[in-house]
């Protein structure tokens, strides 16, 4: 059974520390990943803080994992040691129902000993809490473990795990393209690589935040503007403007101003999690056909087919590496907005 | 110039009184339609007590509307005296907006001297406030007419125009058919022909009501299930079943116990107009990718096609015909629900 070095916290108001996991021997379709790097996603730090309800601790986030295989189970035909591979937010899920018959794992239904299991605060199939990517190792089912190009550093790809294919999915589903213009409110850990993957897509890429002062990112990351949305003459500009708009703001979006920013049968997608119910004027959708749409990170064919994508068009995270006793310093920084784009935890660092 | 007579209310608090208008000859590309029927939508009661903003008084409302071609421009060509045809919410459109060059007349984007021009209470090419289908007779242009197929008696067809196009158009472009589950909140003037339509497109229908008081009408018009919101129990029950759920109840609408019932991917379609802002946890789209969409009537090629798969289908309005003198009292009814679902007005009651 490996031991590993991982990080975790005891409490919602408590701090990182260093401790030691064991993690399973690979069964027959398992790898064993031995982790280079972990995003720190902001789903993290609401998990951590049981923000969305109470968090099983101690617990080891972590769902933006970037790593070479070590290890792979006697059946395994799709990885082999020394591959680089990713592991999003699930490791596992029941394979049975529809949902996961149709390539939608995200979305799998499966109850009981079948039921989905997230990468970290879940009970996974030894009915064990699993433990996540704040660690320097993982055991992981092989179907779970996404392809890393060549091309993309492993500390730039980690985010595209989870940040990645959130916006990957939605801007796919709904069509962004050439012809198509696309505006990003909040450019941020999911917002960067939304603007990033929408003007590769061949979209008119608009970023979209509070104040100016994220401009100079977006632009260079292939947004053609960037607006302040208390600008308000700015604002009025861009009315009926945009096919798709993508929202990683969580509270507080004016929905109303960001329909009225849609053409008609335009899409608002929100990629967030909001804590508060919204309020806003349905009847802002009807007249022009209008849509406002959830979406949640994506399958396991949309991570492939983001990371291949970004390998693509040499695209990929922008990342602040750190090390595991930045990581209580990394939360506040995340929740004052103050990184550009993605904190990277180098397991490197653990054992030193 | 054909003299009509038509009902028409001078005030926010009037009545409706008898009396006479003037409808021009017809242009080259315009006919003109003896109105057999008009049908009342509660769009014409918002609008008459200038609930939607002050109306133009006197105000002669009606965009549900079906007769008779009596006279034709040199220019026609799309109909010939004594075609049977109906008008729906507008009557012109600029023709040359990226919206009205790809058939999207409803959505047209004209300014000035080019703006759409809606059945009533608009202004009309002439500079005068248009004037719609509580009317003996009405003069337009002849795309704007559409053709009402044989099978489908003019009392009954009215409502398609308006009513019918209203639930047509989401359903077909949400994709309702077989293998999906669709549901009707809210079976009145538009839900009873939504319910009809989506199952005979196919799909299997689900009325949703307060009550049980339409639950016999709902079986009887297609649908295989009737279930009251109110019932805890059974609507537990219904939790991510739907495809689609279009409602057209306009405010009050529980949208997060709609967006429970959705499956992953489904769709909550308002078509209704809401006065007030709705309260709703955002979330509930977010983690199984729901959608929450408007839809606003149809273009002229979907009001054609609602006609002709009606007529395909042996299905039509459900209406109650009343005289001129009775609109004041059908207004009443439904705003308070009680009408077996649509009234429609027969214009021979006006020069009796």
């Amino acid at each position: 059974m490996p031991e590993v070095t991982a990080y975790s916290i005891d409490a919602p108001d408590g701090e990182f520390t260093k401790t030691t996991i064991t993690r399973r021997e690979p069964g027959p379709t398992e790898v064993y990943v031995e982790i280079k790097y972990s995003g720190i996603c902001h789903s993290d730090i609401h998990t951590a803080r049981s923000e969305w309800g109470r968090a099983m601790y101690p617990l080891v986030p972590g769902h933006e994992i970037a790593g070479i295989v070590t290890a792979v189970g006697s059946d395994v035909t799709k990885h082999k040691v020394g591959d680089r591979v990713g592991i999003g937010v699930s490791v596992d899920s029941c394979r049975e129902c529809d949902e996961c018959l149709s390539g939608n794992e995200h979305f799998c239904t499966g109850k009981g000993d079948k039921r989905k299991v997230m990468t970290y605060n879940s009970i996974g199939r030894d009915g064990q809490p699993t433990a996540g990517g704040y660690a320097t190792g993982i055991t992981v089912e092989e179907d779970f473990a996404i392809r890393i190009p060549e091309s993309i550093p492993l500390d730039k790809a980690a985010p595209l795990l989870c940040a990645g294919v959130t916006t990957y999915s939605p801007l796919k589903y709904w069509g962004a393209g050439p012809g198509k213009k696309v505006g990003v409110v909040g450019v941020g850990g999911l917002g960067h690589m939304a603007v990033q993957i929408a003007a590769k897509m061949g979209a008119e890429v608009v970023g979209l935040g509070r104040t100016l002062a994220k401009r100079d990112d977006a632009l260079a990351l292939g947004a053609t503007e960037y607006v302040a949305t208390t600008d308000a003459d700015s604002m009025k500009k861009l009315r009926g403007q945009f096919d798709i708009i993508i929202s990683s703001v969580s509270d507080g979006l004016d929905i109303d101003l960001m329909v009225g920013l849609l053409k008609n049968r335009g899409v608002l997608v929100e990629v967030g999690l909001p804590q508060h119910p919204a309020t806003f004027r349905i009847g802002s959708l009807v007249g022009r056909n209008k849509v406002l749409a959830g979406s949640n990170v994506g399958s396991l064919a949309e991570m492939q087919e983001c990371l291949d994508f970004c390998a693509e068009h040499g695209i990929a995270s922008w990342v602040e590496v750190i090390g595991g006793d930045e990581i209580d310093e990394a939360y506040e920084k995340v929740v004052a907005s103050d990184v550009r784009y993605r904190f990277v935890i180098d397991t490197g660092t653990f054992d030193a």
